[in-house]
């Protein structure tokens, strides 16, 4: 290594970290790749990383085996039920668009993660999971906030906005912003969209020491979508949310294709129950579903992992038949500002990592790139349930999974959960039953009336071709005057130009 | 055609009939053809086909569209349930296993269906869905009979027998009875395996003119799973219940390779009620899925199919929250045998035939087989669950879906459903949580203790390999002293002669 006065601080640095072996390869390297090591090593916080490393290790110890007895089901009165308060949702939503149509309600868009398990190298944001439209996910929730601030003006006669703060990853932050910029940003002002940026960490061995995946380089991740509240503090997010006299937040994950962004009846059953921070959850019906599910644990809100719990504590049964803890999560929060200010400024230094053990390749001593057939190190990473504990008035709000939960996660194949094709078929079953509900109908090659119910022929469940613009309805409103009593052929697609068939074969 | 008198008798029949065209290309059918066709024709009543025909056009034309206001849900006095009525299930446990000792109870199996869709030409039950073992569907019922048997002879000391009506259809009688003979009975006795044959009812066009699917051969299909009754009484089962002093009755379909054959919490609830007959169910939570419900329509049970309702029918919801209509069918069903021999001997003549609309091959008058790419015709079924409409004391049991359904229908494809794999992986989690549940543990090849929820990697469900025999479990008991406290290295496999872990390559 050069022995200029920076350099040499640095190897003072890792030596007193007990990174030095980051240098090992230091004289094989390129001029530039020696450049772009300094640079990625000086970024780096060596003192909190090791600290990092040491609390989550500890962590990870202790709460093993304990979980099941400290655990406490979501009490009934601080639940709001789609299905068992359906009195309630009107009022809910009406709540929900009277704070949207003042401006107080923003949304936080979580969308760090690459497409990898889909096979993707672009942000999972831009994928296209085959609609007639051919609309990504970015696209759909764009179109979802243009007509959401639609229906709130509409409704009580004011502009209104709705800005939409989007979390993304070194990986994913220029194609992120490429692609809204190239796409008029779908339709919202630009002003309105707003990018930031997650941290990153370093993969590590179980010894606590930065894994290299080359010669020159660190192997290095997201810091977990808990990384959010570090970035909305250090990037002034909560500045700018501040000054736009933010008061309510919807928060989510880019994945769930069914995602009501700014959810007015979450939001109204939040606001009306004066909740500093609220989940959004679906029944989990089946004990060993792999989802985490919100419960108190020592008398704090907390999201516990199906990988934390017992089997029997899986399988415990309410008085109702129903699951004990059944409330699963779906990565869709709500916070009040004031909350959320509180997080970025008192909670967030203290939350800890979470540890995953990870088959992370890795360069060995000899030079050679070595990929692990068993897990060798770990990832450090927070999670954005990780604050629920902080709150004073924590809600939950429970909806149904097949209008609201469909998220895109691996890539098709046999077996596959969580693919693009469930996305799609979920996307279009929903758009099938606005149709039906609003009194249409559809009708097959022969003209007979196709059953609401589609059947499983040949043992695919094919649904009815359909969808329906997000600028068109929102949640199913607006389209009974578009279809009642009328027949459809799918494929049936209907956008601000109308209805279109798109019939096969000149049928 | 040849001019002598039972000839002449068959073409006055015929014309009579309306069915002449059967004999259309008679005089270029080979001497062994001809043979063949007449004698197919002369077992045909057509009459009866003609008045089945007529009947089967009507009630399919009236009943649509009617439904929705004719249904009300399964009252909750009729119900018991696994869930929401855990403190009960012990005691009709106790009553089951009371009466199965007493030898009161027989079973019912429907197996006349060969795997068409699952790509095989042999009876289903001979279906390997590749499990450790390899054990067929046929082979894990039979095994768990032995094994129920045994269960009820050591509660009450006594020899018992629950013998086992097996119903096949004329495609699947020979390879079914020659498989089990070859496996002698899988340890039964073979007097007490019992196999009979429902009966073949033709294809008809929309005029109802029986197809032809090739010159000399009508289109011949079982007559559903209906056809149980009309077989049961013209093959004697009923007489050879009766002899044996058959109590009580559980009939269910041999595609479910989780099915608790004989379940004596359902025989005991059943019994305990006072009930003539009952059905098994499963609660449906997805308003869209395709299963038909148990209810009641105009005062009598039956089973809606999905097809029947409307959307906002199966979206219809009680106070609870759950669906109204969530009875779902899953043929199971219990009958005592007073109300099995009525339904024989007084109601079967008055059951309705269902339409099936279907796309069927047929030779035209060119003698050129045509398949057809819309539905050309009919196949008329009976379905088991006809006869709910008969019963004075109707009772309902809902179970749990994961411990006790899983049809094998389809071929393994990608977005298949009720598949191979999908069987297998329901039969395994199913075991896997017994070992579980008994104090045992899975620790994987680093020798960590497996999470008792298998996490979702690469997008794929892959539970733990784990297959218990049902010789030595029938439903979980006795396994502790097997299991409990040891830790295991998936494959795990129980059988007889102990516990095996099949371990890959060494480790």
């Amino acid at each position: 290594m050069d022995t200029n006065s920076s350099s040499s601080i640095l190897v003072q640095k890792l030596s007193e970290a007990g990174q030095s072996h980051l240098l090992h390869f230091w004289d094989k390297l390129s001029p530039d790749d020696q450049i772009s090591l300094t640079r990625s090593l000086e970024l780096m916080d060596f003192g909190e990383i090791n600290t990092f490393f040491k609390k989550a290790m500890e962590t990870s110890a202790s709460i093993k085996e304990k979980m099941d007895t400290r655990m406490e089901a979501v009490p009934r009165d601080v639940l709001g039920s789609v299905t068992r308060d359906r009195d309630s949702v009107k009022d809910w939503e009406l709540e929900g668009l009277s704070c949207i149509s003042q401006s107080k309600v923003a949304v936080l868009l979580l969308a760090g993660g690459q497409g990898t398990r889909l096979g993707s190298s672009y942000p999972k944001g831009m994928y296209d999971v085959g609609l007639p439209s051919h609309k990504t996910l970015f696209q759909i929730q764009a179109e979802r906030i243009v007509r959401l601030q639609q229906l709130a003006e509409q409704k009580h006669n004011v502009k209104c906005c709705i800005p939409w703060y989007i979390m993304t990853s070194s990986r994913t932050m220029s194609s992120t912003k490429e692609y809204f910029a190239q796409n008029k940003y779908f339709g919202l002002e630009k002003k309105n969209v707003i990018f930031f940026q997650q941290g990153m960490l370093p993969a590590l061995d179980y010894q606590g020491k930065i894994i290299l995946e080359s010669k020159g380089k660190p192997s290095m991740a997201p810091d977990g979508n808990g990384g959010l509240y570090r970035a909305l503090g250090n990037q002034g997010i909560t500045d700018d949310m501040e000054q736009r006299e933010i008061q309510f937040i919807h928060v989510y994950c880019v994945d769930n294709i069914l995602v009501k962004v700014a959810d007015p009846g979450f939001i109204g059953f939040c606001v009306k129950k004066g909740a500093d921070c609220g989940a959004k959850v679906v029944e989990k019906t089946n004990p060993t579903e792999a989802v985490g599910v919100v419960c108190k644990v020592d008398g704090d809100y907390q999201v516990v992992e199906y990988s934390e719990i017992t089997l029997a504590t899986a399988e415990m049964r309410s008085a109702d038949g129903r699951l004990m803890f059944n409330a699963a999560n779906v990565a869709n929060h709500f916070f009040s500002f004031a909350f959320l200010k509180d997080i970025v400024q008192k909670h967030e230094p203290r939350l800890q990592h979470h540890v995953a053990q990870k088959k992370i390749p890795y360069m060995n001593t000899e030079g050679e790139l070595i990929k692990p057939d068993k897990p060798n190190g770990i990832k450090m990473e927070k999670f954005v349930f990780d604050i629920f504990q902080f709150a004073k008035n924590f809600v939950v709000y429970e909806v149904l999974r097949e209008d609201e939960f469909s998220p895109l996660k691996n890539a098709d194949s046999q077996d596959g959960k969580d693919t693009p094709t469930m996305a799609r078929h979920a996307l279009m079953s929903l758009h099938h039953r606005w149709v039906l509900n609003a009194g249409g109908h559809f009708i097959d090659e022969n003209g007979t009336r196709v059953p609401a119910i589609p059947s499983l022929k040949d043992g695919t469940d094919l649904p009815i071709k359909c969808e329906i613009s997000p600028l068109v309805s929102y949640g199913g409103e607006g389209l009974e005057e578009l279809v009642k009593g009328k027949e459809f052929h799918p494929t049936l697609t209907i956008d601000q130009d109308g209805i279109h068939e798109l019939v096969k074969n000149g049928v």
